[in-house]
């Protein structure tokens, strides 16, 4: 990657601490909508457990602006995500945080976006192919999060993961290589399900859910549902069988106990099981204190190979819509 | 309803409130598995938009020990639930929370379950069809949250709420003989569907997540998921069309407007509509400033009496497990 584009993540992240440091910031709300909401689940989780002073919440955007939530105020940190900075429920919610007196920051592929000229900050993130993971979404969000952490509260690991993550393309490609054949195979062998369950819990949970609405329901118009791990044997167990498909994640996180606990029970009982376990992967570069919280973030990246993969068997284009783009809603 | 019954709910919920004024309580936890889980959504609806000092937080009861949120302490109020008492899950983190110093109040159908024993007090509710819904799981649990809201915080909802969950049960029978024909024709009209998605927000949630995980997945092997309605236009609704089933609930809270647009959108694109509409039900008794907090309660009761149908339509009793009851997990 570009040297320029490092410093330039870098000193956006700074540029939003700044504005944080001006202010008493006692919570976070985390507020976007569809796979811009699901890549926020991981930070809920960081602060859930690294946070003595802050608290986090995490809506989607028009479930924010309704609800109202009693606590959204000066003391807020509003952190908004849009790819195209359009979203209007997310714009609505920038606007609806500023009302309030909050701090409204938001992530963007777009910096003269809608979203963008309604935020007190924006930080623009790198998309693509060629896009280095330390640019992207996923990673200029930990990097607010954990330097809000830092600022806020003098938590120490907002130093490793920010190296952490200047590795993780290096993490991301030799996972997704590892994982190749086997996405192959995943398109092939699925082609023709009319359902596909995701399952995960803890940090990982996001990434269940996206794959979800997102991969599956959105981009493939493929049924599906995200099971929390600890939630299946309370219901959702029952429908398991031979016949129905479940996309598994293990994480390295704390609740990595759930989601072994799940994938056990679901081979005695099922058989169309797909399993993405971050153990398989090498983290060489991502500091061991940090790889549960690094973990769901390669699980995507992998996980979007498989979205290849089922597409292009499905003659189905990831680009293929039937409403969003098309129609008024 | 017998006066020794309601005198006894009210007693229990004031002992509760009772020891939640002997400590300096500042968030509460609203723990357990499935639809014990569930029933805490609208709770923690009500925590957000009322509680100026109070924060609350959710998790199903394994990720909430494993998680270990930072905030956990003696300062904490960890409702739990469970209806047998025996969720060994849900156990094991009232255990949890009193090892952090935490306040457990446990509600459970059976005294002295482990639950029961776990916990630092205990709300016996009532259960079934002769039970009067003052004296139910929804019910004690509002009780004990308004309370809570007005011992810590001089919340003045307290009082408006009882009084009209002493005359919620014959808001739940007029709105039951309302929907019965429909409920009935729910049952022949869906029988054969594989999947029935359902959808709401705000309050309303956790009872469209409540029927997809336990009345349809659980109890009827029917594949499902609860799509929130603001999530809906995110990804979700690409699988909309004339033969995917949903249950769309209408509530009366802030973010009614959420559910109102989902439904529009999908009686232009869908046709196996099932709405379920609060404005439709009779709440003489109910305060008019709570009817949004309480509607998800009649929503839910409603509901039941569609699961009722579907099961003897299908042929397949509400009681049938494949794997609960009758293998180990």
């Amino acid at each position: 990657m570009t040297t320029e584009l490092v410093v330039d993540v870098k000193n956006q992240v700074q540029q939003a601490l700044a504005e944080v440091e001006k202010r008493n910031i006692s919570n976070v709300f985390f507020v976007a909508c569809g796979g811009s909401s699901a890549i926020m689940y991981p930070s809920k989780y960081v602060i859930d457990r690294e946070a003595k002073v802050l608290d986090a919440h995490l809506f989607s955007a028009n479930e924010f602006i309704h609800r109202n939530h009693a606590k959204l105020g000066s003391g807020s940190l509003v952190i908004l995500c849009s790819h195209s900075g359009t979203t209007p429920e997310t714009v609505e919610a920038a606007k609806f945080a500023r009302s309030k007196g909050a701090l409204a920051v938001s992530l963007t592929n777009e910096e003269g976006s809608p979203l963008a000229l309604a935020s007190d900050v924006v930080l623009k993130y790198q998309w693509g192919e060629e896009a280095n993971a330390f640019t992207t979404n996923y990673s200029v969000l930990y990097q607010l999060v954990f330097g809000l952490l830092k600022v806020v509260e003098n938590n120490e690991k907002a130093s490793i993961v920010e190296e952490s993550l200047e590795n993780l393309q290096n993490v991301y490609e030799k996972a997704a290589a590892l994982y190749q054949s086997k996405a192959e195979a995943f398109g092939q062998d699925y082609k023709d399900e009319k359902i596909i369950y995701t399952m995960a819990s803890g940090v990982n949970y996001g990434v269940a859910y996206s794959y979800a609405i997102c991969i599956l329901m959105e981009m493939q118009w493929v049924h599906s549902h995200a099971i929390h791990a600890g939630e299946y044997f309370h219901g959702p167990f029952e429908i398991m069988d031979k016949e129905t498909p479940f996309i598994i994640l293990l994480g390295l996180d704390e609740t990595r106990p759930l989601e072994e606990r799940a994938l056990e029970f679901s081979k005695r009982y099922g058989k169309k099981l797909v399993v993405l376990d971050a153990k398989d992967f090498d983290f060489t570069g991502v500091a061991e204190e940090v790889q549960g919280y690094i973990a769901p973030l390669v699980l995507n990246y992998v996980l979007r190979k498989y979205a290849d993969q089922l597409a292009e068997a499905r003659n189905h284009p990831l680009s293929k819509r039937r409403y969003m783009w098309t129609v008024e809603y």
